[in-house]
């Protein structure tokens, strides 16, 4: 690593995702990169945490077309206004013209859409809450970035239909249980922001937005939940027969994330050595680093191969490096891939019966050698660790303002809920609105563009 | 289920994928239907079988770019000519037209290649390992069929780099170990044959085909593994230096399945009834249907979840069906579904301390409640008869034949190798050259076409 993740973090960043292998920029489509194996297998384990919610949850996994008839994609009006300047178009195949253009999906509403019209039928087919793990597309015209701003996006997208809008309440309510789940396995603390009208998804009733505050003092949206009440439901003539015989409406709701989880990782995890990994994803959990003397090499291989074998004995993902080369250029290796823990293992401890554990974050500590489920605890604690300094920098981070001042991280502004004053609000920051705190946070102020009731605060940030 | 497998099968594999709810087929684009849940979880325990493969043979996992720029596709002549009139093509990006047109990669070999070129410097590079779990795309100009023959393909593909011609030959033997132990826990029998040169895959040094024998008596294949030598790598420039310090070009393989796996699952071991599953695959393994009677339903529903926990405790994946319906209509629906053993509790059962299990293939037998380890026994004892039942079926429909009579299966003819012989084979028997056996069957006869000297034997079939 020659970037300095302090004084330079978009340099920084940009070379660790591929120093640590994680992906290949140079595939020759601008936005599009290779994902390595270990990054693949980093987002796998990412996907199975969220397959792991899904499926405690009863959502079921579906596999839709990649493609979208243009037709299909034209029947909700704001949608395609939001989406139209950024999708692919399949125009030909072979040498023929197609009949009608078809699009890469760059999200699922409208495919999906028109096929739940024809699963629902009754008031017994609802809830209906399906997901998939798929592979959308858009036309970036900003600078592209590793993970946060890609052209092939790797996608996952809840999608439900309920009874009423009460009912979809409740899903939004469940989905941001999910996402306390999901992201405290993760070591991301973040922030839920309920969008302001012009900025929520394209077709939504109303966007909560999950940004987490990257070093850059940027903010990243890493998911949003979406409550569409029936506004796609009507044109696609989702409708279901409810007990007295009459039909009616579904009302539905979204809950998506992508890449840009394990961009958020790497960006708040990681530090000059390379990037740091939350136990629960870490392709490799524990790495062993034998520390080998002359005359001593095989018992401490051997000590190393049964602690080994008794780590994975109890469900640890471990790796005993065995590779010629020093262990100080070992540790180099598995800190800049961010392995949780490692173990080192010399002639004297074998001797002694302890192990010395040293964790990404450095914290050093001996514990017996029979007393391996030690290891367990150690992991969960730097989780914990890497979690509270996430959560420190957020807080720190984030600011009441009646100034409007321009600033690094998340000003809360006291607001009165017109656009024509949130919007001033962006101008004068340079800032982009975030939303309103979701649960919301009593205000009783004036608003600080108009002077008026201010019931709400609106928070502003710089973002990716 | 209306239709008849015997009478008209392939009415009846129509119908069976949706009623199963493996997918369904209302999507409005051509040859690209929806994964329904239950056909995408079946789905996904196929890929873990091969994930599971690739992991202990030491390949790695990578995800490419699914959009490939046509200057990339052209590299390799013989390539471009197979797949040019079947690719589908990007030209659009919003309303803005591409500067080079985007295809939809139909298989990877030239979008990986052109990175391999980067990945492999030395000959400590090599072996590299690879393979990806992806959507492809195929513009089929024939009647398309669930599984069989999609224009979205779900695709598994190995890609392989070798120091030389040796080595990759010992890939393609390790591939073909590989296939045998995969189709084996899916209770498929098939043939390897290598296939003749005029219909090997563009851009192959040879092809070697895994065809399995379908009801229709029609061969399906639903594997291939190839032999590239330096074919791609010259083009692509996939270069390592030798421990001399000379540069030498790689030798490739590859080796290919897809979802037509499952089509052949459906197709071979289904039944009137429905679908009939392997174990290793089914998402549920055993269904426990409770016998209720009046006064008696309180011991049968706690024995059921009892026996349920249990099975579940042994690593069994049960399902306990408590709808209220009939045992009549659960059989029915689980018969559909191809679970491979079904668990009849009833208050006798109950007060006898047994159990009754019944195969999807029919076949009964009570055992003591208390001997839960049995129910795994005799998963394997189905999955074994389905297998013996397929393989006799196989076995009953490959002749030698001297005459060229039209014939339905395969028919296995002497020749003498060359391609106006085999060629005059395919016209007259109205049937496919599948290849000459591999490993090789020795012959010694006469050509049926030129009378010459026959070292070979030509295998001939109706295909999909």
């Amino acid at each position: 690593m020659k970037a300095s993740k302090n004084e330079d973090f978009d340099e920084w960043y940009n070379e660790v995702v591929e120093e640590a292998d994680l992906c290949d920029k140079r595939y020759p489509v601008k936005g599009m990169n290779i994902w390595r194996p270990y990054g693949w297998d980093i987002e796998q384990n990412i996907d199975f945490i969220i397959r792991d919610e899904m499926k405690s949850t009863e959502h079921k996994e579906v596999y839709f077309p990649l493609l979208v008839p243009e037709s299909l994609f034209q029947k909700e009006a704001d949608h395609i206004k939001g989406f139209g300047s950024e999708v692919f178009w399949v125009t030909h195949a072979g040498d023929r013209e197609l009949e009608e253009r078809l699009l890469l999906r760059p999200t699922s509403e409208t495919s999906l859409y028109s096929i739940f019209s024809l699963w629902v039928r009754s008031h017994a087919d609802l809830p209906l809450k399906t997901f998939q793990i798929v592979n959308t597309f858009r036309y970036e015209t900003k600078m592209t970035k590793a993970f946060i701003r890609v052209r092939e996006i790797h996608f996952f997208e809840a999608h439900t239909c309920h009874i009423d809008f009460e009912e979809a309440e409740k899903q939004v309510m469940e989905d941001a249980e999910i996402a306390s789940r999901f992201f405290n396995k993760l070591s991301l603390p973040y922030l839920i922001s309920r969008r302001p009208d012009w900025d929520k998804f394209a077709g939504a009733y109303y966007s909560l937005g999950i940004d987490v505050l990257m070093p850059s003092r940027k903010v990243l949206q890493v998911a949003s939940i979406h409550q569409y009440r029936d506004n796609f439901s009507r044109p696609f003539e989702i409708k279901y027969e409810d007990e007295d015989g009459r039909h009616k409406y579904c009302h539905q709701t979204t809950y998506g994330m992508s890449e840009r989880v394990l961009g958020a990782i790497v960006g708040i995890h990681g530090d000059d050595k390379g990037i740091s990994l939350p136990s629960y994803i870490a392709p490799i959990q524990v790495v062993i680093v034998p520390i080998l003397f002359k005359g001593k090499e095989a018992v401490v291989e051997k000590e190393c191969t049964n602690v080994k074998h008794e780590l994975e004995g109890i469900g640890i993902r471990v790796h005993l490096d065995m590779r010629d080369k020093t262990p100080g250029n070992k540790f180099y290796d598995w800190e800049l891939k961010g392995v949780p823990l490692r173990i080192e293992i010399g002639p004297r401890d074998v001797n002694n019966g302890v192990i010395t554990l040293v964790a990404r974050d450095g914290i050093k500590r001996e514990i017996a050698r029979d007393n391996l489920e030690e290891v367990e605890k150690e992991m969960t604690l730097f989780d914990r660790r890497i979690f509270g300094r996430a959560e420190k920098f957020l807080e720190g981070n984030i600011h009441a303002s009646h100034t409007l001042e321009k600033s690094d991280g998340i000003i809360e502004v006291p607001w009165c809920g017109s656009e024509e004053c949130g919007l001033r609000m962006e101008e004068e920051t340079e800032m982009k609105s975030l939303g309103t705190p979701f649960p919301e946070k009593t205000c009783d102020e004036k608003c600080v563009i108009c002077g008026g009731e201010a019931k709400h605060w609106l928070r502003l940030a710089r973002s990716y």
